[in-house]
Protein backbone atom coordinates (compact mmCIF):
# COMPACT_ATOMS: atom_id res chain seq x y z
CA UNK A 1 0.00 0.00 0.00
CA UNK A 2 1.30 3.10 -0.85
CA UNK A 3 1.61 6.28 1.39
CA UNK A 4 -0.71 8.35 -0.56
CA UNK A 5 -3.45 5.08 -0.45
CA UNK A 6 -2.92 5.48 3.65
CA UNK A 7 -3.24 9.29 3.74
CA UNK A 8 -6.46 8.97 1.25
CA UNK A 9 -8.34 6.48 3.78
CA UNK A 10 -7.34 8.88 6.77
CA UNK A 11 -9.16 11.41 4.79
CA UNK A 12 -12.37 9.97 4.48
CA UNK A 13 -15.39 9.20 6.71
CA UNK A 14 -13.62 7.47 9.68
CA UNK A 15 -15.34 4.64 11.34
CA UNK A 16 -17.99 4.83 7.79
CA UNK A 17 -15.66 2.91 5.45
CA UNK A 18 -15.17 -1.06 6.00
CA UNK A 19 -11.93 -0.75 4.95
CA UNK A 20 -10.52 1.49 7.68
CA UNK A 21 -12.76 -0.11 10.37
CA UNK A 22 -10.27 -3.66 9.22
CA UNK A 23 -7.40 -1.40 9.02
CA UNK A 24 -7.73 0.08 12.17
CA UNK A 25 -8.68 -3.52 13.85
CA UNK A 26 -5.54 -5.27 12.61
CA UNK A 27 -3.64 -2.33 13.27
CA UNK A 28 -5.47 -2.67 16.98
CA UNK A 29 -4.44 -6.23 17.59
CA UNK A 30 -1.11 -5.90 16.81
CA UNK A 31 -0.13 -2.70 19.11
CA UNK A 32 -2.07 -4.72 22.31
CA UNK A 33 -3.03 -8.41 21.37
CA UNK A 34 -5.81 -10.01 19.78
CA UNK A 35 -6.94 -11.22 22.98
CA UNK A 36 -6.85 -8.33 24.96
CA UNK A 37 -8.97 -6.32 22.35
CA UNK A 38 -12.63 -6.06 22.55
CA UNK A 39 -15.19 -4.82 19.81
CA UNK A 40 -15.44 -1.69 22.79
CA UNK A 41 -11.69 -1.12 22.86
CA UNK A 42 -12.22 -0.72 18.57
CA UNK A 43 -15.21 1.49 18.50
CA UNK A 44 -13.33 3.52 20.59
CA UNK A 45 -10.29 3.67 18.70
CA UNK A 46 -12.31 4.47 15.85
CA UNK A 47 -14.84 7.36 17.43
CA UNK A 48 -18.36 5.22 17.03
CA UNK A 49 -20.49 3.16 18.99
CA UNK A 50 -20.74 -0.28 19.64
CA UNK A 51 -23.59 -0.59 17.66
CA UNK A 52 -22.84 1.53 14.55
CA UNK A 53 -18.99 -0.60 13.78
CA UNK A 54 -21.59 -3.52 14.69
CA UNK A 55 -23.49 -2.33 10.69
CA UNK A 56 -19.71 -2.59 9.62
CA UNK A 57 -18.15 -6.07 11.43
CA UNK A 58 -19.91 -8.83 12.14
CA UNK A 59 -17.37 -9.69 14.84
CA UNK A 60 -13.47 -9.11 15.64
CA UNK A 61 -13.07 -13.24 15.22
CA UNK A 62 -14.40 -12.09 11.43
CA UNK A 63 -11.71 -9.60 10.83
CA UNK A 64 -9.38 -12.18 12.23
CA UNK A 65 -10.36 -15.00 10.11
CA UNK A 66 -10.31 -12.36 6.73
CA UNK A 67 -6.25 -10.69 8.13
CA UNK A 68 -5.14 -14.19 8.28
CA UNK A 69 -6.75 -15.36 5.46
CA UNK A 70 -4.94 -11.82 3.06
CA UNK A 71 -1.79 -12.99 4.39
CA UNK A 72 -2.01 -16.54 4.12
CA UNK A 73 -3.66 -16.14 0.52
CA UNK A 74 -0.52 -14.04 -0.32
CA UNK A 75 2.31 -16.45 0.68
CA UNK A 76 0.35 -19.04 -1.13
CA UNK A 77 -0.05 -17.24 -4.51
CA UNK A 78 3.36 -16.51 -4.18
CA UNK A 79 4.61 -20.53 -3.92
CA UNK A 80 2.02 -21.42 -6.81
CA UNK A 81 3.41 -18.52 -9.28
CA UNK A 82 6.82 -19.46 -7.94
CA UNK A 83 5.77 -23.58 -9.31
CA UNK A 84 5.66 -21.91 -12.43
CA UNK A 85 9.14 -21.82 -13.22
CA UNK A 86 10.99 -24.96 -14.84
CA UNK A 87 13.26 -25.52 -12.15
CA UNK A 88 14.08 -26.37 -8.53
CA UNK A 89 16.37 -22.92 -8.00
CA UNK A 90 14.50 -20.85 -10.01
CA UNK A 91 11.07 -22.08 -7.96
CA UNK A 92 13.17 -21.58 -4.44
CA UNK A 93 14.93 -17.72 -5.51
CA UNK A 94 11.14 -17.32 -6.36
CA UNK A 95 9.41 -18.06 -3.70
CA UNK A 96 12.08 -16.03 -1.79
CA UNK A 97 11.33 -13.06 -3.58
CA UNK A 98 7.44 -13.44 -4.16
CA UNK A 99 7.48 -13.79 -0.10
CA UNK A 100 9.11 -10.55 0.65
CA UNK A 101 6.99 -8.70 -1.55
CA UNK A 102 4.19 -10.21 0.64
CA UNK A 103 5.16 -8.94 3.57
CA UNK A 104 6.19 -5.68 2.62
CA UNK A 105 2.96 -5.17 0.86
CA UNK A 106 0.52 -6.92 3.87
CA UNK A 107 2.66 -6.16 6.78
CA UNK A 108 0.00 -5.63 9.48
CA UNK A 109 -1.97 -8.52 8.15
CA UNK A 110 1.37 -11.16 8.58
CA UNK A 111 2.26 -9.50 11.57
CA UNK A 112 -0.83 -10.75 12.84
CA UNK A 113 -0.06 -14.30 11.23
CA UNK A 114 3.13 -14.15 13.27
CA UNK A 115 2.13 -13.44 16.63
CA UNK A 116 -0.78 -15.85 16.72
CA UNK A 117 -0.58 -18.47 19.51
CA UNK A 118 -3.69 -20.82 18.41
CA UNK A 119 -6.43 -20.14 21.29
CA UNK A 120 -9.32 -20.30 18.76
CA UNK A 121 -10.22 -22.83 15.77
CA UNK A 122 -9.53 -20.08 13.51
CA UNK A 123 -5.90 -19.55 14.99
CA UNK A 124 -5.37 -23.22 14.64
CA UNK A 125 -6.37 -23.60 11.16
CA UNK A 126 -4.15 -20.56 9.89
CA UNK A 127 -1.64 -22.48 11.84
CA UNK A 128 -2.30 -25.40 9.75
CA UNK A 129 -2.01 -23.71 6.85
CA UNK A 130 0.48 -21.55 7.28
CA UNK A 131 2.61 -25.42 7.98
CA UNK A 132 1.47 -26.60 4.93
CA UNK A 133 2.75 -23.43 3.07
CA UNK A 134 6.19 -23.94 5.20
CA UNK A 135 6.38 -27.81 4.27
CA UNK A 136 5.62 -27.00 0.63
CA UNK A 137 9.04 -24.95 0.47
CA UNK A 138 10.98 -27.21 2.74
CA UNK A 139 10.34 -29.58 0.08
CA UNK A 140 11.10 -26.84 -2.61
CA UNK A 141 14.48 -26.48 -0.61
CA UNK A 142 15.09 -30.37 -0.89
CA UNK A 143 14.59 -30.39 -4.74
CA UNK A 144 17.08 -27.20 -5.26
CA UNK A 145 19.53 -29.61 -2.88
CA UNK A 146 19.00 -32.62 -5.41
CA UNK A 147 19.35 -30.04 -8.28
CA UNK A 148 22.61 -29.19 -6.72
CA UNK A 149 21.86 -25.44 -6.03
CA UNK A 150 21.32 -25.66 -2.21
CA UNK A 151 24.39 -27.23 -0.10
CA UNK A 152 23.26 -30.89 1.17
CA UNK A 153 25.03 -30.69 4.23
CA UNK A 154 22.55 -28.62 5.57
CA UNK A 155 19.10 -30.18 7.06
CA UNK A 156 16.05 -29.07 4.50
CA UNK A 157 13.99 -28.21 7.42
CA UNK A 158 16.13 -26.32 9.28
CA UNK A 159 17.36 -24.39 5.97
CA UNK A 160 13.59 -23.12 5.31
CA UNK A 161 12.98 -22.02 9.17
CA UNK A 162 16.19 -20.20 9.15
CA UNK A 163 15.11 -18.87 5.33
CA UNK A 164 11.88 -17.61 6.46
CA UNK A 165 13.21 -16.13 10.33
CA UNK A 166 14.81 -14.15 7.77
CA UNK A 167 11.71 -13.12 6.11
CA UNK A 168 9.91 -12.89 8.84
CA UNK A 169 11.60 -10.76 10.64
CA UNK A 170 10.88 -7.54 8.05
CA UNK A 171 7.15 -7.72 9.59
CA UNK A 172 9.22 -6.25 13.07
CA UNK A 173 11.30 -3.89 11.09
CA UNK A 174 10.24 -2.64 8.21
CA UNK A 175 7.86 0.14 8.19
CA UNK A 176 5.49 0.58 5.35
CA UNK A 177 6.07 3.60 2.88
CA UNK A 178 9.72 4.12 4.51
CA UNK A 179 13.12 4.74 3.17
CA UNK A 180 13.58 1.20 2.26
CA UNK A 181 12.54 0.08 -1.32
CA UNK A 182 10.54 -3.12 -1.23
CA UNK A 183 12.21 -4.85 -4.45
CA UNK A 184 15.60 -3.98 -3.49
CA UNK A 185 14.80 -5.59 -0.02
CA UNK A 186 13.73 -8.36 -2.10
CA UNK A 187 17.40 -8.57 -3.78
CA UNK A 188 19.46 -8.51 -0.54
CA UNK A 189 17.26 -10.77 1.28
CA UNK A 190 18.23 -13.56 -1.75
CA UNK A 191 21.51 -12.37 -1.52
CA UNK A 192 22.11 -13.14 2.20
CA UNK A 193 20.13 -16.08 1.91
CA UNK A 194 22.23 -17.82 -1.20
CA UNK A 195 25.25 -16.30 -0.52
CA UNK A 196 25.60 -15.40 2.86
CA UNK A 197 27.25 -12.09 4.51
CA UNK A 198 30.73 -13.48 3.55
CA UNK A 199 32.68 -11.58 0.94
CA UNK A 200 33.54 -13.92 -2.12
CA UNK B 1 17.57 -26.60 31.04
CA UNK B 2 18.02 -30.36 30.55
CA UNK B 3 14.98 -32.80 30.23
CA UNK B 4 15.88 -33.93 33.50
CA UNK B 5 15.66 -30.62 35.10
CA UNK B 6 12.36 -30.31 33.93
CA UNK B 7 10.90 -33.16 35.37
CA UNK B 8 12.58 -32.61 38.47
CA UNK B 9 10.80 -29.02 38.95
CA UNK B 10 7.91 -30.86 38.08
CA UNK B 11 7.85 -33.53 40.43
CA UNK B 12 8.77 -30.68 43.20
CA UNK B 13 6.41 -28.97 45.29
CA UNK B 14 4.25 -27.23 42.81
CA UNK B 15 3.61 -23.63 43.44
CA UNK B 16 6.23 -23.58 46.61
CA UNK B 17 9.32 -23.03 44.63
CA UNK B 18 9.92 -19.26 43.35
CA UNK B 19 11.78 -20.88 40.32
CA UNK B 20 8.92 -22.91 39.58
CA UNK B 21 6.60 -19.95 40.21
CA UNK B 22 8.66 -18.00 37.87
CA UNK B 23 8.73 -20.85 34.63
CA UNK B 24 5.54 -20.91 35.06
CA UNK B 25 4.57 -17.25 34.74
CA UNK B 26 6.83 -16.97 31.88
CA UNK B 27 5.22 -20.05 30.16
CA UNK B 28 1.41 -18.33 30.64
CA UNK B 29 2.41 -14.98 29.22
CA UNK B 30 3.93 -16.57 26.47
CA UNK B 31 0.52 -18.91 26.16
CA UNK B 32 -1.68 -16.25 26.13
CA UNK B 33 0.34 -12.63 26.40
CA UNK B 34 1.24 -10.56 29.20
CA UNK B 35 -1.24 -7.99 29.42
CA UNK B 36 -3.79 -10.81 29.16
CA UNK B 37 -2.53 -13.06 31.99
CA UNK B 38 -3.55 -11.66 35.29
CA UNK B 39 -2.12 -12.66 38.77
CA UNK B 40 -5.41 -14.97 39.78
CA UNK B 41 -4.58 -17.15 35.99
CA UNK B 42 -1.36 -17.41 37.22
CA UNK B 43 -2.19 -18.24 40.92
CA UNK B 44 -5.17 -21.02 38.94
CA UNK B 45 -2.36 -22.66 36.74
CA UNK B 46 -0.34 -23.56 40.10
CA UNK B 47 -3.13 -24.71 41.78
CA UNK B 48 -2.27 -22.46 44.48
CA UNK B 49 -4.24 -19.20 46.06
CA UNK B 50 -3.79 -15.61 45.02
CA UNK B 51 -2.57 -14.70 48.47
CA UNK B 52 -0.18 -17.92 48.45
CA UNK B 53 1.03 -16.90 45.33
CA UNK B 54 2.51 -13.06 46.69
CA UNK B 55 4.44 -14.99 48.88
CA UNK B 56 6.38 -16.13 46.14
CA UNK B 57 6.22 -12.60 44.20
CA UNK B 58 5.56 -9.21 44.20
CA UNK B 59 3.51 -8.65 41.33
CA UNK B 60 3.80 -9.67 37.51
CA UNK B 61 5.69 -6.10 36.49
CA UNK B 62 8.34 -8.04 38.37
CA UNK B 63 8.56 -11.18 36.65
CA UNK B 64 8.35 -9.85 33.85
CA UNK B 65 11.20 -7.45 34.23
CA UNK B 66 13.41 -10.32 35.49
CA UNK B 67 12.67 -12.75 32.72
CA UNK B 68 13.57 -9.50 30.45
CA UNK B 69 16.81 -9.09 32.31
CA UNK B 70 17.28 -12.76 32.60
CA UNK B 71 17.51 -12.56 28.26
CA UNK B 72 19.04 -9.26 27.55
CA UNK B 73 21.84 -9.83 30.39
CA UNK B 74 22.51 -13.39 28.41
CA UNK B 75 22.79 -11.51 24.91
CA UNK B 76 25.02 -8.97 26.12
CA UNK B 77 27.04 -11.14 28.04
CA UNK B 78 27.67 -13.02 24.80
CA UNK B 79 28.91 -10.06 23.20
CA UNK B 80 31.05 -8.95 25.50
CA UNK B 81 32.40 -11.90 25.75
CA UNK B 82 32.68 -11.61 21.76
CA UNK B 83 34.27 -8.41 22.15
CA UNK B 84 37.54 -10.08 23.89
CA UNK B 85 38.69 -11.93 20.49
CA UNK B 86 41.40 -10.05 18.56
CA UNK B 87 39.29 -9.55 15.01
CA UNK B 88 36.30 -7.90 14.00
CA UNK B 89 35.44 -11.14 11.75
CA UNK B 90 36.19 -13.39 15.12
CA UNK B 91 33.83 -11.12 17.44
CA UNK B 92 31.44 -11.51 14.41
CA UNK B 93 30.87 -15.38 14.63
CA UNK B 94 31.52 -15.28 18.13
CA UNK B 95 28.11 -13.14 18.47
CA UNK B 96 26.23 -15.29 16.40
CA UNK B 97 27.15 -18.60 17.99
CA UNK B 98 26.96 -17.10 21.44
CA UNK B 99 23.50 -15.69 20.51
CA UNK B 100 22.02 -19.08 19.28
CA UNK B 101 23.47 -20.24 22.40
CA UNK B 102 21.21 -17.82 24.80
CA UNK B 103 18.68 -18.56 22.40
CA UNK B 104 18.18 -21.68 22.78
CA UNK B 105 19.47 -21.89 27.01
CA UNK B 106 16.96 -19.04 27.60
CA UNK B 107 13.89 -19.90 24.72
CA UNK B 108 11.07 -18.78 27.17
CA UNK B 109 12.19 -15.66 27.92
CA UNK B 110 13.53 -14.55 24.73
CA UNK B 111 10.00 -15.56 23.50
CA UNK B 112 8.87 -13.29 26.04
CA UNK B 113 11.32 -9.95 24.93
CA UNK B 114 10.80 -10.80 21.05
CA UNK B 115 6.91 -10.28 21.53
CA UNK B 116 7.17 -7.77 23.86
CA UNK B 117 4.97 -4.61 22.50
CA UNK B 118 6.14 -1.46 24.88
CA UNK B 119 3.00 -0.93 26.61
CA UNK B 120 4.76 -0.49 29.93
CA UNK B 121 7.59 1.52 31.05
CA UNK B 122 9.38 -1.82 31.84
CA UNK B 123 8.39 -3.21 28.26
CA UNK B 124 10.06 0.40 26.56
CA UNK B 125 13.21 0.26 28.90
CA UNK B 126 13.82 -3.52 27.83
CA UNK B 127 13.08 -2.75 24.02
CA UNK B 128 15.87 0.27 24.85
CA UNK B 129 17.84 -2.37 25.93
CA UNK B 130 17.17 -4.28 23.06
CA UNK B 131 17.94 -1.19 20.86
CA UNK B 132 20.90 -1.06 22.11
CA UNK B 133 22.52 -4.65 21.53
CA UNK B 134 21.24 -4.34 18.05
CA UNK B 135 23.36 -0.94 17.63
CA UNK B 136 26.37 -2.42 19.05
CA UNK B 137 26.48 -5.67 16.64
CA UNK B 138 25.36 -3.25 13.33
CA UNK B 139 28.77 -1.57 13.99
CA UNK B 140 30.54 -5.10 14.70
CA UNK B 141 29.27 -6.07 10.86
CA UNK B 142 30.57 -2.84 9.76
CA UNK B 143 33.95 -3.27 11.41
CA UNK B 144 33.60 -7.05 9.68
CA UNK B 145 33.07 -5.39 6.16
CA UNK B 146 36.24 -2.65 6.77
CA UNK B 147 38.13 -5.98 7.65
CA UNK B 148 36.84 -7.42 4.16
CA UNK B 149 34.82 -10.81 6.11
CA UNK B 150 31.47 -8.83 5.17
CA UNK B 151 30.75 -8.26 2.04
CA UNK B 152 30.46 -3.88 1.73
CA UNK B 153 27.54 -4.36 -0.74
CA UNK B 154 25.16 -4.70 1.81
CA UNK B 155 23.75 -1.96 4.07
CA UNK B 156 25.14 -3.38 7.94
CA UNK B 157 21.63 -2.12 9.27
CA UNK B 158 20.40 -4.22 6.86
CA UNK B 159 22.45 -7.62 7.17
CA UNK B 160 22.31 -7.57 11.17
CA UNK B 161 18.47 -7.48 11.08
CA UNK B 162 18.41 -10.07 8.49
CA UNK B 163 21.00 -12.33 10.55
CA UNK B 164 18.98 -11.65 13.62
CA UNK B 165 16.12 -12.17 12.62
CA UNK B 166 16.80 -15.84 11.82
CA UNK B 167 18.28 -16.49 14.69
CA UNK B 168 15.71 -15.19 16.51
CA UNK B 169 13.24 -17.52 14.51
CA UNK B 170 14.61 -20.12 17.25
CA UNK B 171 12.32 -19.11 19.74
CA UNK B 172 9.41 -20.09 17.24
CA UNK B 173 10.96 -23.54 16.22
CA UNK B 174 13.64 -24.64 18.69
CA UNK B 175 11.99 -27.01 21.32
CA UNK B 176 15.03 -27.36 23.89
CA UNK B 177 15.46 -30.91 24.92
CA UNK B 178 14.31 -32.14 21.78
CA UNK B 179 15.76 -33.50 18.42
CA UNK B 180 18.03 -30.78 17.53
CA UNK B 181 21.58 -30.19 19.43
CA UNK B 182 22.45 -26.68 20.48
CA UNK B 183 25.70 -26.69 19.33
CA UNK B 184 25.29 -28.19 15.81
CA UNK B 185 22.21 -25.71 15.39
CA UNK B 186 24.53 -22.80 16.31
CA UNK B 187 27.38 -24.11 13.80
CA UNK B 188 24.15 -24.28 11.30
CA UNK B 189 23.23 -20.73 11.70
CA UNK B 190 26.67 -19.64 11.34
CA UNK B 191 27.59 -21.59 8.09
CA UNK B 192 23.71 -20.42 6.38
CA UNK B 193 24.58 -16.32 7.41
CA UNK B 194 28.24 -16.34 6.51
CA UNK B 195 27.86 -18.77 3.46
CA UNK B 196 24.10 -19.12 2.48
CA UNK B 197 22.20 -21.57 0.94
CA UNK B 198 24.03 -21.62 -1.87
CA UNK B 199 26.72 -24.70 -3.41
CA UNK B 200 30.24 -23.18 -3.24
Amino acid sequence: MSTTEAKGARRGRPGHDREHVLRTAVALFNEQGYEATSVADLAQRLGVTKSALYHHIDSKEQILEGALDEALGGLEAALDAALERPTASERLTDVIRGAVQVLTAKQPQVTLLLRLRGNSPIETAALERRRAFDHRVTELVRQAQAEGLVRDDLDAGTATRLVFGMINSLVEWYRPGGRIDPDLLAEEVLAVALDGLQTR
